[in-house]
């Protein structure tokens, strides 16, 4: 017997259809005698639905109270889940994220949090209930309603799995697991068995879809044994992220995934004087700003001055400029300062590259060979990250599919 | 500066304009230095919507869920009140039933008020918060979501108005105040200044549908000063009603209005044994399945023999019927049970008629000049009510109406 965290997205309880199919997985799993914590979002559309709302009264809503909208969406969800499984005979019973009690702080829209109270679950499980928990909520110490922003159902239930020290945290989504890349793009991209929890979170932060990057970063730091598989097959075991880098085989590939975004813009500031503190003097009235920034580039320059270089989110990059412009561009004497959206970034992704030389060489011969321009590249222990024109990247990551053997099982 | 409860009904919420509307009323009563508690219901259409949605997973809900999916209603409303106060640079803050804490015992879907906590919220009024409370909803001893029923949120109205020693609670709805009788059937239906409870009582019980008639019985309980007004007219004063009976004036008028009700049918059991215990042995059953009786008559038997005869909800007949001729029937040795769901209740309902002599014979001669047979009769202090076939409803509604000189000023 085992405790198993299940959390099912948006698409995965669009319509009492799906809630009725969700209702027989957690039957079978509960007859094979596990205990279940079934956690839910709301409703695809509704999110938007009621954040549309909110904004027909107040463009820009009070985030407290928009969160006491925006809640309701899987608050509805659990009342039809739990009616789901007991219309299947099993004992069942919904939570919303205030009666569990997540505990979070007040920061409304996106919470984080900062304690789970596993008692009363733990007590009903023992009594044989399933507990429905509504995913992406919780409540201050004030006893405000919060929500943990966009993907908080995956945080909420890799918060809950740590709580109630679980067996598994599975993760049911659209598709049946974590790809060697996205199919779509290649159509011989390989579904992964496991990936280690690194590997996972440089493919979640470079663009893969299949999991937030908060919530892996949760399981990471709580050891809980996460597992994504798909809520519209019954078969298949989807893929395992584990903990331990099992990568010493020398059999192993030497990369797992090759991720992409298409949603960043680039920022060069021309000129600048390559003297301490520029950094800061650039980057810290973007950051004031609220816009997140992520690779960030800067060369050793020749003449005395540099070129610095950053990503921002495409729908960033207006606001962005402006601020260098107005605010920074005179104080530090830079020449000019571009942007260009027009950009992807491409990266490759594996903990075999730790034990395995020549892997960025080769990841750059594969696209100057097909005549692609690399714009910037960022590199960590187990991620090479390039920046390019975005008319080659499914060019790019087609060939480097094909150069790292990716599709051979 | 007084303390006022402002209670808004689904069509006074019913979309984000007329939430404005609200809104902007509200801030006029700000405005002259009042303190605010604003208590909404679900936008109308979004509770049958939440039931419909619980009844596509299993056709009889759990009451625990549905209460679950059904508080997302008012929820939802709260939040979009707030936001359009706070849009109008008030500040407002909203209150699920459970943050206030609205307290209540566990009947799910039917609720019943134990105790509310007016701190938070007299504290928020100190400090210049317009409070927005989730009507029909509460929680509790064990923190579960409850509803009060339909028609709740006028109770949670004047049960916050009870706990805050509110100097009135004005229940707005999408009439204007009480009338004589329901304008759609006499067109000279005259507003009321002001009714007694008794008479309020009276007219709720008796169909009138301007005020839910738990909420009338806790205003009279808790004295709170009730006014009817209209959401949609900025004019008029409504209909205030009053705790004295105020009516020892000669000028005021014999009766205030006059109630009908469409909804109920009509039970004999014909021909039983004049004995002691006849009446619990019909009704027992019948209560038991939880089937509500309004009206009940028996008349002294001649031959030893009786007929017991009593009204419940149209919906509910056949029910009722089957219970009598299943298992009671032959115990009390009933010659015949009979259903006749044709007929309608008409009552005129008035203080002034305790000091008024002949006001039923009044009523019954206005009813035999038409040709109107009277099948039962049924009276209290205020109150003289008549069962009638319901063809001549609106017939005897208008010429009751002008018999008391209704339409007079």
């Amino acid at each position: 017997m085992a405790l198993i965290v299940q959390k099912y997205g948006g698409t995965s309880v669009a319509n009492p259809e799906r809630i009725r199919n969700l209702a027989r997985r957690v039957a079978r799993f509960k007859a094979m005698g596990h205990q279940i914590v079934v956690v839910v979002s709301a409703m695809s559309g509704e999110t938007n639905r009621l954040i549309a709302l909110a904004k027909e009264i107040m463009p820009e809503p009070d985030p407290r109270e928009l969160d006491v909208m925006v809640s309701t969406g899987e608050q509805v969800t659990i009342g039809m889940t739990a009616l789901a499984l007991m219309e299947l005979g099993i004992k069942a019973k919904s939570y919303t994220g205030a009666q569990v009690k997540i505990l979070t702080d007040d920061a409304f829209t996106k919470a984080r949090i900062l304690n789970i109270d596993e008692h009363n679950l733990k007590a009903d499980l023992d009594a044989g209930y399933v507990c429905v928990v509504a995913g992406f909520q919780g409540m201050d110490a004030n006893g405000n309603i919060t929500t943990l922003g966009r993907g908080g159902s995956d945080t909420t239930g890799v918060a809950l799995a740590a709580a109630l020290n679980a067996d598994e945290c599975q993760i049911y989504t659209d598709v049946d697991g974590v790809y060697t890349t996205d199919p779509r793009v290649v159509p011989e991209a390989r579904r992964l068995d496991k990936i280690t929890f690194e590997e996972m979170l440089e493919l979640a932060s470079q663009g893969s879809k299949v999991l937030q990057i908060r919530s892996v970063e949760f399981a990471g730091k709580y050891k809980v044994k996460l597992r994504v598989l798909s809520s519209f097959e019954d078969e298949g075991d989807g893929t395992l992220i584990t903990f331990e880098d099992e990568g010493n085989n020398m059999e192993d590939p030497i990369i797992s995934g090759i991720a992409f975004n298409r949603d960043e813009a680039k920022i060069t500031v021309l000129g600048v004087p390559d003297t301490p503190g520029i950094a800061y003097q650039i980057l810290g009235p973007i950051a004031e700003a609220n816009v997140d920034v992520d690779m960030i580039i800067q060369n050793t320059g020749a003449d005395g001055t540099t070129d610095f270089t950053f990503t921002v989110h495409k729908n960033e990059m207006n606001k962005a400029l402006s601020i260098l412009r107005d605010k920074v561009q005179s104080n530090i004497k830079a020449r000019e300062i571009v942007g260009d959206d027009k950009v992807v970034k491409v990266a490759i992704v594996g903990v075999g590259m730790k034990s395995h030389v020549g892997v960025a060489s080769q990841m750059f011969r594969t696209l100057a060979e097909e005549g692609i321009n690399i714009q910037m590249i960022s590199t960590s222990e187990i991620k090479i990250a390039v920046v390019i024109d975005e008319k080659y990247m499914e060019l790019a990551v087609r060939v480097l599919h094909k150069a790292f053997e990716l599709e051979a099982a």
